[in-house]
């Protein structure tokens, strides 16, 4: 038998900037001519986003020269999945797209996994310019590649990495974003603070405290901070092998509670029960003090999110939910608990009799 | 404005051997065990391949202790195309394949570019083992990591790059390819021949004289040669963004004639009658010898291929498909030429009139 090698090790340039500030898009433009990364880009947003700022978005781009096209897709979670893909690259088709256009995805989390994901397949990958418009994209899907569709099995079943070649985070679509899809991404930004940076908590807590959660050099601080975190883990795992696991801190619990709501609660409401799940398993298994435990619940509320699992909830639901999730990865652990504020660990060792006790307590 | 950069540079190993010999499936089942790219592997093929080899790939596989299952999909290249990715996952689900599992790709072209990307885009990425059964995806689509199922708007329209993490090449499957697939391959066979090593001619026309085409030190000969070539080329260029297009020597001409005949004509067939187009292009271009494009067209008859264009065949067809193959590609310089045997240049400015005069020639 005869053997020889395809030698591909090498150096790949993937890095990427990440821009944050008020009203950027002028500068967006210049920033991309002066990139160059395709002869041309599409805007992918839903018909929602595009109502509220496709037309603004567009035309900003093209006052720097640019050739840019416009596509929508209907809004919510129910588009992320292969059909509207499917449609998405028909009108990339009809608009006359090939290898040297670029994509970018202004919109939520929804819009950035399809539109970066299309990007990733479409004749065998274009660029993607990543432009969220909601508080959860801007610190979270935006930054580190994942793309994905959900399918009747699963979300985010189908998926690439596929990392943006920029990231421009305009914090005046924030303005229009509506209280509680605020709130769901402050979330994230809590998490944030309990994994690593627990100063951040002080920031939002005052915040809370003086009505300040919408002031804009709050939002520029949890924003800045957030992504440099976010960043930061990313860099160290891109691939989603190890380290990456502790940003799913309270999304265990989170998921199950999230999808036995059937999305009646928001992402970032169910993420926000699932951390004070986590905070009180760490407790119970002695790694996190009572203390700490407090903060988190009392910083979750002062921002209005729950720290309860709503009553008309099925509790054996969300339990099976948990099991099945922790099942489906064989035997990757999986818990993320904490040592203490900005300590986490990784442990999947949760005995199923205190998950079941821990929702039962926190049942309203 | 704040701006941070994510830190992606680094090297990664994506490097791959590639196996060849005759009845390798025991070994691959111990290097598969060895290489541990897996806790579990199922093959993908079509339910014609399956019917000649399908179980005993899976028993000889299983024999070593690895954990095989097997999924099929309908032969042809129709079956290419995303309803059949979302099957093939919905079986993949079905099995309780996982992040943890690995595809095995057992078959042509089209299984090889289904599978690879299906492996691409499952759960954001799963390996995926070559075993191509005939010649031309041998010498091929088996190296180089390009996937891709086709659209009504074009072929390969949708893809990605993923290098598999073994290409195990067993020269017996070509035992049970009928003859007109295995002079489809020998086309590739004498294109590496023709644009990197003359040699290679040689030995062909040896071969064909001495009626031994399809003896297994022939056979093994060109199909190392080939993986070789295949293999230099795709390390210096993985992404397609400039050398490696000398691998589409012929095909230019080539996918419009395969087109223009519905496919009645082999891949084969239509890049043995696109290499004698190039050929004449580039004779009259000045570049080439005259002496050289006869030998091209002497190696491409001796093997039982056509250097003519059917006379069934609508010329202006096939001429309007290579000018819309080239508008495309807006700037890109497509056509590939020959300098002499084993040089191929790059040369995109093809007068309209000579194309024409040189399908008009070559048409029966």
């Amino acid at each position: 038998m005869n053997k020889m090698k395809v030698n591909l090790d090498r150096k790949i340039g993937a890095s990427y900037e990440i821009h944050i500030g008020e009203k950027i898009l002028d500068r967006m433009g210049l920033i991309l001519v002066k990139n160059n990364w395709a002869e041309r880009y599409i805007i992918v947003t839903d018909t929602h986003i595009d109502a509220l700022h496709g037309e603004r978005v567009e035309t900003a781009l093209k006052k720097t020269g640019l050739r840019v096209d416009r596509i929508t897709v209907p809004p919510g979670e129910a588009a992320k999945e292969m059909r509207t893909v499917l449609t998405v690259v028909e009108k990339l088709i009809a608009l006359g797209a090939d290898r040297s256009t670029a994509l970018i995805a202004l919109g939520g989390g929804v819009i950035g996994d399809l539109t970066g994901f299309t990007a990733s397949i479409f004749m065998r990958g274009i660029p993607v310019i990543q432009v969220p418009t909601t508080l959860l994209s801007q610190v979270d899907s935006s930054i580190g590649g994942k793309t994905g569709v959900d399918t009747d099995a699963g979300k985010n079943l189908l998926g690439t990495f596929h990392q943006p070649k920029e990231v421009f985070i305009d914090l005046s679509f924030l303005q229009t974003l509506p209280e509680e899809q605020f709130r769901s991404g402050l979330a994230e930004v809590i998490k944030y603070g309990i994994i690593e940076a627990p100063d951040l908590l002080d920031t939002i807590e005052a915040a809370a405290a003086a009505g300040g959660l919408r002031e804009s050099a709050f939002i520029e601080k949890i924003v800045t901070t957030a992504c440099w975190i976010k960043k930061g883990i990313v860099e160290l795992d891109e691939r989603d092998q190890g380290l990456r696991r502790i940003l799913n801190f309270g999304h265990t619990v989170g998921h199950a509670v999230e999808a036995a709501s059937a999305y009646s609660l928001s992402h970032g409401e169910a993420v926000a029960i699932g951390m004070v799940a986590a905070a009180i398993f760490s407790e119970q298994l002695h790694y996190l003090p009572a203390d700490d435990r407090r903060r988190i619940v009392s910083v979750i509320r002062a921002v209005g999110l729950p720290d309860r699992i709503p009553g008309n909830l099925d509790l054996g639901e969300i339990g099976s939910r948990i099991a099945r999730d922790k099942k489906k990865r064989g035997e990757t652990v999986h818990f993320v608990l904490l040592k203490r504020l900005g300590v986490p660990i990784v442990n999947g060792g949760i005995p199923e009799k205190m998950i079941k006790i821990t929702l039962e307590g926190l049942h309203t």
